[in-house]
C-alpha cells in the first residue's frame, strides 16, 4: 500500500490544524532537538498552546523577538497508510496581553495539570502539509 | 479531564516504540526546527527509519559523526486525554553496511513511494516518555 504525497495549500493546512485538538511543538533546547505533544486552538491564523516549555526556551520565548519553532499535527492511519500531516514554522511568543491571555485560558484547557503554565502564540511564517494519497485513486 | 504525567522507564519507552509503526523524526534544517512523520522499526535498541532527509541534514547524517535528532512517537486519545508519548534523542547515521541495509529494506517498507531513500539508524542516548494518567486512578 504505497502512497504518494499530495501537497496541501496554506488554507487547507490551516483548516486541518484548526480541526484537530492536538499537535507537537518542536524547538531547540540547549542545542538539542526537542518535541512535546500539546493541545492547541487556532485563532486568527495563529496556533495557541499552553505549556511550560522550560529550559533555555523559557527565556527566549518570553523575549520580544520570540523563538522560531515548528508546530506539527497529523492524522495518519497506520493500517491504511492514509491521512495528512501539517507543519507550521514560525515565531513563538508569550501572550502577555491580559485580556488575550484570559480569553485563551478560558478557551484552551491543558490536558495535563500544570503549575504556572504559559500561553504561547505561534505565528506561522511557513505552512506546509500533505495528504498520503493512493496513486491509483489520484490518477482517476 | 485533567491528567497527570507518569514517567516511563527506558525499557517501557523502548517497548512502546517497538510496538508502534510510526513516529516523527525531529532535526534542524538550515537552522530551523524540522519534523517529518515516518514509519519505523526498532532493532537491537535502535530506531531504524527510511527517509530522504534532504537539505543540510543529508550531508551530516552521512558523516561518520552523524547528526543528533529526536524521534518521537505517541498514542494519545484526544477525547479521553489518555495515552503515552516517547522521545528518543540520539545520533542518526546512515546505514552503509550492505547486509544491514538490505535486511532493513526488506523489513521496513516506506509508506510513501520514494526515489533514492536512505536507511538511517538512530541510536538513542536519551529515552524519555510518560503516560497521561487519571489522578484519581493513580491515587488508588
Amino acid at each position: 500500500m504505497s502512497r504518494v504525497l499530495a501537497e496541501l495549500t496554506v488554507d487547507e493546512c490551516l483548516t486541518l490544524l484548526a480541526g484537530t485538538p492536538m499537535g507537537r511543538v518542536v524547538f531547540t533546547d540547549r542545542a538539542l532537538p526537542a518535541i512535546r505533544p500539546v493541545n492547541h486552538i487556532v485563532d486568527a491564523g495563529a496556533v495557541i498552546i499552553r505549556s511550560r516549555l522550560g529550559g533555555s526556551v523559557a527565556s527566549t520565548v518570553g523575549s520580544a523577538r520570540g523563538v522560531v519553532v515548528a508546530y506539527q499535527a497529523d492524522q495518519i492511519d497506520p493500517h491504511e497508510h492514509t491521512g495528512w500531516s501539517v507543519v507550521a514554522t514560525g515565531t513563538a511568543r508569550l501572550v502577555t496581553d491580559p485580556a488575550d491571555k484570559a480569553r485563551y485560558e478560558r478557551l484552551l484547557r491543558p490536558w495535563v495539570s500544570m503549575d504556572a503554565d504559559c500561553v504561547i502564540r505561534i505565528e506561522p511564517q511557513l505552512l506546509t502539509g500533505y495528504r498520503l494519497v493512493d496513486p491509483a485513486a489520484a490518477a482517476r
